[in-house]
């Protein structure tokens, strides 16, 4: 595959859903290095990841459009004449979708079929890459965990996720509309939402560690995840955008190998130079969703395009928390007054 | 087990929602016998499988409730006090979930939260039986398939059915709203809609036997199926409601084994004595979203419950002709004038 599928993006017109969020903007800067037309949508819903300094320097650069994906005429609109559509939008805590289940079904699962009917009746040529999660396995029978385990979630959030990928995979196969998902495990850098801790535990601990606080632990920290630093989660969805051999089917996209929460804790405070942890139990909220160890065999994606998670562990820590250094007052404190939502 | 789960019923609440349809009424029916104090929610949706002529005979040793489950207040009061719920409200047209997308989301997977939120709040030791599909599968692997097949549909309308089997499955895992789900194969028998031929084939196969028409078969009529007939659901439920070994659990209910379309629209007309088989091409907005052939292995539910599908595909298929024959009226014509959908 070598580097063809960068040029792909030349002068093409793509959309980003959920374009001021975390991956959404990390994959806008690599869109606009690359000489795409980018158009941006976003909700700003407050707490969830949509940041309007996530595009500073690039602002001028593309367009954004603040608009929410579950709000049909618009997205009629704005997905006419775009090559490509990368549809990130979604709500992303799983606590939340267990409180309010609702809003999680609206955002994670009805607004998938508003952007793909959309799709059917204005712009059926489209390429679709839709932003999936290791969250649809739940618990895994087997580590690593390939694209033959079972679609099994422990939450409301994986399931509306899940039901969100199939509608990909249908459109694809009976409309045509070609769409893909990647299946993404626990992505981490620069960009992230740090405000709470309800939307996963990585950006909040480089946050705790940052500010020299306590990064509290569950249990005894000896839990498996792997992690992709965003870099190379944007650079998988640009593979997935612009190959044709990922349509129609589901992907892992997941890191190089399993780190235990007591390792990535200890590598972070020593990234960070300040912070410590401390061992608790788990809160019985927590406890209920949780998926136990998970990491992924990601060689599927590799073999289909060529993606390998090329940032180490280390670096990506190091990068990150130069950034939120950098930046911290832009991530956690109250940009606006209060308004209503 | 012996027939235990059966005296388990008597002087119980029981709450059946699509309770004036197909498999609802004739659950109903057996409930009733069993000393059930029962009650039936249902909305009468115009082409629906609601008929309130599926309860005549019984309709004064029960209560009737029309309701849309979809509604959050009505659902919050008829849960209270229920020993058991019986699932069974659903849109179940396939074509129909292509076509209008939403519909189907609303009444297949966000009305499934909306009942499990009212049991959440209002009767948190209610048993829940789900009436999921084998749709949820797909394309079949290999024949016949298991419960350890991947959840891969190929409409919406099993998307959304997969999302609202998944829901019961995490309200029993992390609230302990004891629920399971019945992935039903094709079941047939008297009560089923046969008024428009976009819910499942059997039944209107069987109305065009009866009326002495021609049967279309898609293609060489080789596909396969298996087959259940409604007295052997009805009983799948009552084990599934009574037993608390099926809770978080999924369970395929399928028929005594394969049967060709060409097999059973041949006994079929020798059964009625009337009517004639054609073999036509496939229509391309079935073809786009069929299965192809599939078979169910039930073993998993029969070691759990001691069910069987006990009723030879010849007795189901001569005890429906007869019904319909005796009340063809009450099935294939409006009831009612027109009037506002």
């Amino acid at each position: 595959m070598s580097t063809g599928y960068l040029d792909f993006y030349r002068g093409r017109s793509v959309l980003v859903t959920g374009g001021l969020g975390f991956i959404g903007s990390n994959l806008a800067r690599r869109l606009v290095d690359l000489g795409a037309r980018v158009l941006l949508v976003d909700s700003l819903i407050p707490d969830y990841g949509g940041n309007l300094f996530n595009i500073e320097g690039i602002a001028d650069r593309l367009q954004v459009n603040i608009a929410d994906v579950r709000q049909q005429s618009s997205m009629n609109h704005l997905v006419r004449d775009r090559a490509v559509i990368f549809n990130l939008a979604g709500q992303v805590s799983h606590i939340d979708s267990m409180r309010d289940p609702y809003s999680d079904l609206e955002i994670n699962c009805r607004s998938q079929l508003t952007i793909l009917e959309a799709c059917r009746y204005n712009n059926p040529g489209v390429k679709v890459v839709f932003a999936g999660t290791r969250q649809v396995y739940g618990h895994a029978d087997s580590l690593p965990v390939d694209e033959r385990h079972l679609v099994r979630p422990t939450d409301v959030n994986g399931i509306n996720k899940a039901a969100g990928e199939y509608y990909h995979l249908v459109y694809n196969n009976v409309f045509g509309i070609r769409a893909c998902s990647l299946r993404l495990t626990n992505v981490y850098g620069p960009r992230q939402l740090i405000r709470h801790n309800r939307q996963g535990f990585i950006g909040w601990f480089i946050r705790l560690a940052i500010e020299d606080r306590t990064i509290q632990i569950y249990g005894d920290g000896s839990q498996l995840r792997d992690f992709v630093y965003v870099d190379d989660a944007a650079d998988a969805f640009l593979r997935a955008g612009a190959i044709d051999a990922c349509n129609g089917d589901v992907f892992n996209v997941g890191g190089d190998g399993p780190v235990s929460h007591r390792e990535l804790a200890t590598q972070l405070v020593k990234a960070a130079g300040s912070g410590r942890v401390e061992y608790v139990e788990w809160p019985a909220e927590k406890k209920a969703i949780d998926i136990g160890d998970f990491y992924a065999d990601s060689s599927k994606f590799r073999g289909a395009t060529g993606w390998t998670p090329a940032t180490p562990l280390a670096d990506g820590l190091g990068a990150t928390i130069a950034f939120y250094r950098a930046h911290l007052s832009r991530y956690v404190t109250e940009s606006r007054p209060a308004e209503p939502t």
